[in-house]
């Protein structure tokens, strides 16, 4: 939806003809435009990516309570040895803000899934550590979770597109978190 | 990060073999838990889609002042004849729920970049408009936004990859959306 082509005052949209830019590039200082291809794949992409995730995060709310964000929480800590970690990195793990995670952890804490604690390394920061009502919630979720992944993604695609799906993800992922190997 | 493996109580994870499946299904009623390669496919394609997101939202709100949600709204008015469309339009075009979207025109509206207008067809339902200081502001956001795309997503991927890119995006997207055709 995000318009990239050249806006005209007229309200009617055209993109610059890659044609008139010998090289393929633009002259310097000139936006680099779109073509309708590549307008088109960024479309394909940016929708398609926006309704796979309201589709599992609504469908995993409704059926168990959790939203994918909290699922996503509870994962990583349950991945974890003594299923704790300090809230900052949990915040990085779960590519949240401090202030975003903080508020969810707080939600995580009244269902007494998650308790927080004094980090015992060092008596600052805290640590939010997954409780045994926590883990069994996790566990009840993941079925539910899992068929949601598999009916609007794996049972959509071929093969040859779960490759390419892999190989976009870990391409774009050396480009936009240089850490990702470690995950 | 959302773990689809089967989960072990001492903290370790495992996948289902393939193999203990034969016809590659599991057994009726037991979850169709990720194999290893599915699951760092679904990986990669989850943390690249939110980094790419969080990336361009961020980049784009620091140097305009427009979140990428509130220029999607501006394009959607943009490419509509008259610059305006009815408020139930917009929150489906937008992928917005309609009380989220109420308050993202609330916030364009304090800018003077969209007004507000009864319909006059029907004399019911609201009318979202942009306003030519919201186009002027769109217009010079649009240059900032296009080369956050290229750098992030374009300039990262080979022509091959792109196409890939696409053929994914529409395959899901006849599932998840079967009206984007007319998009």
């Amino acid at each position: 939806m995000p318009q990239l082509f050249r806006q005209y005052d007229d309200g009617m949209t055209s993109q610059l003809s890659p044609t008139s830019h010998p090289g393929g590039r633009p002259p310097a200082g000139e936006p680099r435009w779109l073509d309708a291809e590549e307008q088109k794949a960024w479309r394909a992409w940016l929708y398609s990516t926006q309704l796979l995730q309201d589709r599992l995060d609504r469908e995993l709310t409704h059926q168990t309570g959790i939203s994918h964000a909290y699922y996503e929480i509870l994962v990583a800590l349950s991945e974890t040895p003594g299923r704790m970690m300090r809230m900052s990195e949990l915040a990085d793990r779960c590519l949240s803000s401090r202030s975003r995670l903080s508020h969810a952890v707080s939600r995580l804490e009244e269902r007494g899934w998650v308790a927080r604690e004094v980090c015992a390394e060092d008596g600052r920061g805290q640590l939010a550590v997954l409780t045994a009502r926590g883990f069994a919630a996790l566990e009840a979720a993941a079925p539910v979770h899992v068929e949601g992944v598999r009916t609007h993604l794996f049972d959509q695609l071929t093969p040859e597109q779960v490759a390419a799906m892999r190989d976009l993800g870990e391409t774009l992922l050396r480009h936009l978190d240089p850490t990702a190997g470690r995950r």
